[in-house]
């Protein structure tokens, strides 16, 4: 096999910012911190990367295409609205489990975007959630789940997943897969006594 | 009436504080800034308090004593377990929804307290997440809600409201208490058709 250098050192320049931005935030994290924690001279970083907010909207921008190639799969795999959204909620808390940084960053630091990056990345915000939307109108449609507001459903499986990435550690009572048929299993049965 | 200067004093370098943390992350956020919004001097700020951490220890401690008040009050004013379990959500949400930069420290900045103090904070929050366990399990005991994993219905419970300071916005579609009605009713009946 054949490595992809170039591809593999952006990777790692994202996942070292990702990680000093997730401990100490954007602003107090220096583009020469950066550079040390990957020993490079400071310049030597500007052939990989404009500057710092490029760094984050970098990491941001990646983390949200990850996202989108969860739920596009998890659509596509087909199977009723259930089965889809199962897979959606684990293929979704198997993205946060897999990188804390990652997530925090993504959820918390994304805030320090400039308006336009900001703007891009919530227009793949609103397409992730569009497609989470989707198979709960579909499995209305079908009769495998109760009608009810779709925007308040969609909000609602959001929050049950994006919360994770405050709380979760690996190694835990739930690895991402028990965690997401938890979540799933509530959500479908409902706490009311039948 | 009386007023209450250094009560006030105190809250007004708090809510400086907390305003300034959540716009700019509290390791980005410096004491002369802090000093220079509330107009003082950065040596007066010390008569108020002993330093950065100490702010932020305290903006997080006021908050955990906000959650704390209003999760005793929705036991204590009684009723059934869904009851006091529509009221401790209300409650939860009327708190994000009254200040985002409080919850914006409360939730995410908080990390960056020393250990000793984020001890503290989780030891409170536990105390939080064990009033509601406790609303869960005598609603399993009284027939009023299903049962179920305990713990799991405690986080999935606050994962709905906790992860509204990351998207709610005063005069939006919802307001606080219909939010909580909404995600209370679906968290009750559940997406399965009945």
């Amino acid at each position: 096999m054949l490595s992809n250098p170039p591809q593999t050192r952006k990777d790692q320049i994202l996942d070292t910012a990702e990680r000093l931005f997730s401990e100490r935030g954007y602003h107090a994290t220096t583009i020469r911190e950066i550079a040390h924690a990957l020993e490079l001279e400071g310049g030597s970083l500007y052939s990989h990367i404009s500057g710092k907010h490029e760094l984050l909207y970098q990491i941001v921008l990646r983390g949200s295409e990850q996202f989108l190639r969860a739920a596009r799969e998890s659509i596509a795999e087909g199977g009723g609205a259930r089965a889809q959204l199962l897979r959606f909620m684990q293929r979704h808390l198997a993205i946060i489990a897999e990188s804390r940084p990652r997530a925090i960053v993504h959820f918390h630091e994304w805030r320090h975007l400039g308006p336009q990056a900001q703007a891009d990345i919530r227009a793949r915000r609103d397409e992730y959630e569009a497609y989470l939307r989707q198979i709960i109108r579909e499995g209305v449609a079908r009769g495998e789940f109760a009608a009810g507001d779709e925007r308040a459903i969609g909000l609602h499986v959001l929050s049950l997943l994006n919360w994770t990435y405050q709380w979760y550690q690996p190694g835990g009572t739930w690895n991402a897969r028990d965690l997401a048929e938890q979540y799933f299993e509530l959500l479908m049965r409902g706490l009311a006594p039948h």
